[in-house]
């Protein structure tokens, strides 16, 4: 991808990117999706430019599509980063040389970005982390233990988490993240590490049935010794349509 | 301010706008700034350009201040629009004319631009709308009566509308739309003026006052013949305290 942007930038928006947090969630960790390169220490989002001829939306499905392998994933615009000094430093001598960008167009790279960020939420299972290159390391790696992260990746990061945590009160959500079936302890846990604290019981089970967006199962989930939960899947139509209309649960 | 763009365009970030639904609420009606210039018949938002040495927020806040003559206005970044044809029709004969862009110039403004969508609520009473030139016409407009709007204007303003209406459930609102003093109706005409919906009165002052926020104060409201209502402050320090941490009421 990158390659292909060195030798005709003309067909790309100047001063624009795309940056995506990828989030997945396994073992009752909220894990993302990170880059590293050989010539550097810190890690970084997955990202990418934006052809002239292609919506933003398309780019970024374009960056999550070749990092993850998988389609039709969930993908939500968050916010728009743009301070001015953000990545005045980053494509110093080093990284020049590493990405074997000419001189002549040493320009357009060192020019001010702004970055638009998307976030996802994906089947860890299901997702096959890709590398640009083989020299290059991609890792999910647990939201609470992040490496320090290149230009303003980690407020990137934040500001995409405070949305994910924001929008559970707007939205369901569960649906790319937990498998096809699975019991209410799962979902709450899900909740719970998104929100990075301990929700009621009871409470959580009477909220998430309210919102009407599970079907109950007529199975019970197995290896447990006894007191096997239910399983339950998501109504998708149901699911579906909440997310269109958004939970209203305030006003 | 578009003088400036046209004698010296490298001095602005290429193919990025700022464009703001500036919301006032005044007589139970929520409306939107919006201009005309003398050669269309579509409205638009006002927006700008962003001077490649100011940060994106920066751009902003000084659109707002050009065209309200406010100050330390309540704005929020919400979305970024970027479909690849939105302005590709706009800078026609006509208007490249109007705005006397010399021919050297028009390749620059007939650029594809992504914009970065910002709102802000601000106190109607308070706010002085200022033309960008004699010719200009600049007018609050109900939301509910919007005129035809250039490019993809419509779908930003739809957009921020979703927002606020959204954010209702995760933040306090009215500080920057009621006067000083108000009763508790006034406040809850203003969230089902939003809203688009007739809310309980019991359901409405109970949550209202479980936020915290309100102080009573030892006034009634004058010119009422009889049962006059209480009068009502925002607590300005636990306003911004939960309009930093949220409502949190979800989960």
């Amino acid at each position: 991808m990158l390659q292909g942007v060195i030798e005709n930038n003309a067909n790309y928006q100047p001063g624009l990117s795309i940056d995506c947090v990828i989030f997945g969630f396994h073992h009752n960790q909220l894990k993302v999706l990170l880059l590293k390169t050989p010539f550097e220490s810190k890690w970084s989002l997955p990202g990418g430019f934006v052809p002239i001829d292609e919506d933003i939306d398309t780019a970024a499905v374009t960056v999550l599509n070749v990092r993850t392998g998988m389609e039709g994933i969930f993908l939500r615009q968050f916010a728009t980063f743009g301070k001015v000094k953000r990545n005045d430093k980053h494509f110093n001598d080093t990284v020049l040389d590493y990405l074997k960008i000419p001189q002549q167009e040493v320009k357009w790279f060192t020019q001010r970005f702004i970055t638009i960020g998307y976030y996802a939420l994906v089947d860890f299972l299901k997702a096959v982390p890709q590398k640009g290159n083989h020299q290059e390391i991609i890792e999910w790696i647990d939201h609470k233990e992040m490496p320090e992260l290149i230009l303003d990746h980690k407020e990137i990061l934040d500001k995409a988490l405070e949305t994910l945590r924001a929008e559970l009160n707007l939205m369901p959500i569960g649906y790319n993240l937990l498998p096809e079936k699975f019991t209410i302890p799962e979902l709450q846990k899900l909740y719970e590490t998104i929100l990075d604290r301990k929700l009621d019981r009871r409470n959580f089970l009477r909220k998430i049935t309210n919102i009407g967006i599970l079907n109950k199962l007529d199975e019970k989930k197995s290896n447990v010794a006894h007191k096997a939960p239910n399983l339950y899947t998501f109504d998708k139509e149901k699911y579906q349509e909440v997310l269109k209309n958004g939970l209203n649960q305030g006003w």
